[in-house]
């Protein structure tokens, strides 16, 4: 018996092989889906069977794409009425080898489709899991999203805690869990960094399964969650199942074709560091730093415009296309050939954003001048402690605030640690905003130097 | 918090690099430590600590290696006298990053000295383990030897009950178990294919552990167990704590240089399969099909002699290498070049081994014919299942016993699916034996036609 | 400016990407063309031309996959009816970067539409070449093969004379040749193994061009050349231009599935070494050594019936495919699951080849005992030396002229060095011969061996 | 006969494994030597003979590395005391394999030691080379450097004519020439891009080559080259013979450790892009963009300090570190974790540089406005065309020569692109100096915006 963990970094979406013997199966693939292919191969199996956990929001899941590569079946839950596969039911069970048996668990609340699928190593005992993947049900440290059905928020509050408790724990501290997503993913906050965990452990630390049924209820409801445009791109696409035949490569440009290009209708994404952006920028590009782009670009990023790539170095590019891939964004089209150098000889234009030392800002506050501080962090983070005088607009909600920004003040975008405040201060600039400044290090910084921070 | 488990294949050992923050520590590295600074290297962190959970005896044990690389602290149980490390005892904590904290459980039974190492993600729990190392005391589906101290073996064996007993299962049914060995391991023959469990898995589904504890004494005094001669080398290799500068680069020699070697003593292993050594091999050569050499080479491969290859292909000269120099053979020197190939072109001489097939075997049994069935599989899997009229030699020991063995009747040499058979066979050849058939399929094949079976 | 080579192992082809600045071209690109892609993307450039200097016949050309993937344009000679790509005359240029210019030759002889391309550093001189992709007109230390209209022999010999002649060495000893195959390719088999030359070194020591107009075709005329059946489909896919979606994946088979696949029309393919085939091997299978396959598979194995592989280790997977992609062979389902040990371990039968020393052969020929001694090299090598009493017959031609062969006599295969008479006592077995053994080392072997031989 | 090329990029130093049979010779290693043995190994060779065309003054030569890891033996011209390997004379000869043969030819001028090694395809001509290893004598499209010996200047560039006309020119026409340096490289300014080329396109094309024997010299001896300080230091390792034992492995550091580090001694080298420097650095780093460190490294890092690394990201620092270390740099000990993202948020100070563009630049020069304009590129550019009103430092000697800068203005530094232009406003900065911008884009912008220039 094989199992491996296949990472998705920026999404931080976790999907996994599992196999004995000749056959395999995978849990919520990724699009760029050889990898699952090589590991079955590698371990002398072949993938039968393809685990949809549930309808995914914020990412276009890979099963189309390895079905047509592998033959495999696509299995998900029956509860919702998705255009491809075969839906399952409660106790479903698949044997594979001589010892693994994967058995299906409906374990609705986040979505009312979504199921878990526990492993048993049948040579050891049939009864008692070993393991459970869990989808978005049960994180470690973390539970699931339940604001997806804003008509019946108790209802699938109180769907998510019977799940866990009266379908999930039962199985027995004995039982690992392997959950969807990791720390980083915008299906929770709350997530450990560690990605190990058993249902024991869960049951005794995971601070949500501390909570009694109507406390639950009442946390669950009362969480702030963004929902991005971009997820109900992927809902369709992930109800109507969606396929890729190869990854896109994009080509690289000189200055100047890419200048005509960018005339002709390309969106220009610039994914180098905060830093660099700073530095030096191509005029009305996006910046969304390479780590951002997973949870950005969808808030910002048409769906039907080729796309152009600004990157630090040629390896980023494979890691670029990937993340707007999962995303949905299929014209990935070019790239500027030896980054920004390649544009500044050229004689283009470009543009610098000054970076503002947290120092520098608190100075500014004590002095009172007259700025705009603008805090994009979410509204949690915002409430737990905030410089003075800040202004609070989410980033990813900025596009569609902007007439609550004053344009005739200097701005200076403030986040956790300046990554979302460069992505601001971009989308800021993008809108023909001026003076806009950007603090790196934020609010890490002001923590570290002592600021006064309000709450 | 990360954690990666690095296999070392063949010898089938686990070890394992567990991190957080800057920091990360080693578990029980392997000589050709490069993948572990990798891997920490990639997690951005430096590896500061290294615990071997036990002296070895199966392998060479790389911390030596990996300290000189990395300066990192080598760390083991205190009640072996090891020439170099710092002894640690019960309760010893070592903090890493913001949130994991290892510690130390004396676990004696399997060796004196053995410790496991106890995960805190102390960011959820101080006091309530999420994982933990357990060397050769536990494993999944099995426990460690006890055969190691002959003149108390009913005294080691109540160590081990009551280290897994008393110390181990007390951490919790969610404690995740991460041992020192996986199926296909000299050190345990009941392990499960599967490589993740728990401490509540194993507690209610590992054979061992539902004895209770007189009856666990009786088991494990009534095992049994090879201790082949290189456990010797390895064990004083592991107490003194022996370094190697960078992996041996075997060169390759055509056919006339390589016959020049052997008369000047060089010792010629042939790793290809079973089939390609029967089809053809070079006269003089040991042949242990590649995945056998971690297990058998150290029975039959001398320490003071330089040491030549005969592949089937280039890529499996690494893997040779990597082997031989976990047993401590660091002069591997040559391999010949292009394989049996080369020699055969060369006009040298080579020998071949007939195939014989199960049915023919079984024919021959009923027939009567007059001939040694060689049958050279442990003594164990001989007394649970055996051809009629089969004479036992366990392969490892054959060599020593070779007296034992007519050498004027006709020898097939079998075994469980026909690879140690091939290793019997080309041992006796190696000896002066003539008239030797190796039955590729042995047991297996014997089974799966329904082949008459003595127990 | 940059230039890389691309070998096809096997085929001994050699393709190109030349490019500079922001665009590349390719010569004559093999069907797994992920790996031009990557070249030029490492070089910040993107492949704009694809070039093919003639119809081959001995693989499928990958310019309509590389084209699909690219959107390059596909160019060839304009003296043949392809279906695809746009027609190429003699003088057309093409501009790359700033300094890099590609020129089209005529060049004829091995086919009519052959053309080669010069190379020019336009930085430093326009009219001057520095290089020339010389296809199959000429190799290193050959020139190409003229057998392929057979009802113009001489034309087309002098055809290539005068390419080269009037068209090539015009060009200057400056020029460095790029030719489409070299060392071990059907396409011709006097070339060097070194893969670097000039036109200047060719024209001073490559023996064909050292011949007269006269001598030169009566030498071409006198050629002996064999035609595998394959030669066909690839000229047939050449023309049309075919197009590959994305490399087939084989699916592992244990040996019940596989026993199946066969009954149901598979073809086995065995790629594994000539003694591992010796030792053992599954009955009706037809066995070609991996570095053979491009020569031989097209020549024994059907188009339109499933393949299924037996290889030594996964690796060798990913190669054969490629080589069998190469011929057309895209039907590659199936592996064996773990090689040979899996099924001899399943009990089912399997056969094995005695392999004989030439020093046994050459008892057995001055004992003059009662058997064929069946040599299938070329009748060139046969003419150039041969063992007394043997029989010729080409390994590829032996499937279609087996009613030579006496089915009542012993019959032992010879060729070279063992690797073809591998393949022709597979060919006899599979066709129901017995009592066939196969001589490892062969002449190589018997001339180290200084046997007699004949000429 | 296996030739293959290795390309140390940034240095632009190309050495090079040729082989036959059993045996390969490697031309000029570089330290981090792993990759010779590789080819070699893959080719089924082992490396037996290293030749040394010349004593080095760029960078550390790998031999003596190379050696202890295959027993080689390390060759050189006999023309200058080294102390270690074995000196050559004109005529020596050494055979690989079946074909391959190499002799010496000395060709002094660079160097007084300095020799080529001419190649020869002994299956095809004794006597008619196919290729030649040119060390620093001929490159493609420039000769070798003659500056190295100021007191004689005009004898050393005659040798040096003599050396090509008299020795590499007449091996013919058709012999191709592999150098040791290819563009990019401080050995020559002039060479081609391109990477291939014969002595016959040289003959013909290369403009030093069309020079008479005293226009070559007045030539050369007019010609202007800076010599590093580290060049010593190169010398004097090459002439003794260093050896590494293994590459550094810098380990991560937190800015708080790196803090304390850079308290204690430690140097910091800042890599990343020109823009990214700009954007946010940390002050009192040194910024050297990592496709330039071969060449200015050396200029200004010292030898006996701790070494700290700033990168983009985690794969530019085994760029970084063999970069180093082929200039002698081996105490290369941290890095920054996660890059200046991890200072900006510990809230530490950060410095940024302001981008000017070429057309504000050009405005300024135009408005007479009061700053210093910073030429930094080499004479020879600055003479071929500057900016009205700069001044000219070279970027390499700017840090001997501050007391010619005014500290009392503002300075704008200006090469020809942004990058040593990045390097000097570093070193300015470095030095206490204020008010400094850089010109991204510099001579490149100017010329694409036809701003006036003057020469």
């Amino acid at each position: 018996m094989f199992l491996e963990m296949v990472k998705a970094e920026g999404l931080a979406a976790l999907s996994y092989v599992i196999g004995d013997g000749e056959n395999a199966a995978v849990i919520d693939p990724q699009r760029d889906c050889e990898r699952y292919i090589d590991i079955a191969h590698r371990n002398g199996a072949r993938i039968t069977h393809i685990f949809e956990t549930h309808r995914n929001e914020d990412y276009i899941i890979g099963s189309q794409d390895l079905a047509a590569r592998t033959g495999a079946e696509i299995l998900h839950g029956k509860n919702f009425d998705f255009h491809y596969g075969r839906p399952l039911a409660e106790g479903d069970e698949f044997a594979f080898g001589q010892t693994l048996k994967l058995k299906v668990l409906e374990t609705p609340g986040h979505t009312d489709e979504s199921i878990s699928v526990v492993a048993f190593d049948t040579g050891f005992n049939e009864q008692q899991a070993v393991a459970v993947f869990t989808g978005d049900a049960l994180f470690i440290g973390e539970v699931g999203r339940t604001d997806f059905y804003p008509d019946r928020p108790r209802e699938v509050a109180g769907l998510l805690y019977d799940s866990i408790h009266a379908k999930l724990l039962p199985l027995g501290d004995q039982v690992i869990v392997y959950p969807a997503h990791g720390a980083g993913s915008v299906c929770g906050a709350g997530m450990a960094s560690r990605e190990f965990s058993t249902l024991g452990y869960e049951r005794l630390n995971n601070p949500r399964l501390q909570l009694g049924r109507d406390e639950f209820i009442r946390f669950k409801v009362a969480e702030n969650h963004y929902q991005p445009p971009y997820f109900r791109e992927m809902e369709r696409a992930n109800q109507e199942g969606r396929r890729l035949e190869v990854l896109p490569t994009p080509k690289p440009l000189g200055a100047g074709k890419l200048a005509e290009a960018l005339e002709q209708g390309m969106v220009l994404l610039d994914v180098r560091s905060p830093e660099a952006v700073c530095g030096a920028h191509i005029p009305g590009s996006l910046a969304i730093p390479l780590p951002m782009v997973s949870s950005f670009a969808g808030w910002y990023l048409p769906y039907h415009r080729p796309i152009g790539l600004v990157v630090a170095d040629f390896d980023d590019l494979d890691t670029a296309v990937r993340y707007l891939v999962r995303l949905g964004y299929e014209q990935v089209e070019a790239y500027l050939d030896e980054g920004l150098h390649e544009w500044a000889t050229s004689g283009r234009d470009y543009d610098t954003i000054p970076a503002i030392h947290a120092r520098e800002l608190q100075r500014r506050i004590e002095e009172n001048r007259d700025f705009t501080l603008l805090d994009v962090r979410s509204i949690d983070e915002y409430q737990q402690g905030r410089l003075p005088g800040s202004t609070h607009l989410y980033v990813g909600e900025l596009g569609q605030k902007l007439d609550q920004v004053p344009r005739d003040r200097p701005i200076t975008t403030f986040c956790g640690s300046g990554q979302r405040a460069l992505v601001a201060a971009s989308v800021l600039l993008y809108n023909g905003f001026k003076n806009v400044e950007v603090c790196l290090g934020s609010m890490a910084a002001c923590r570290a130097l002592g600021c006064r921070i309000e709450s």
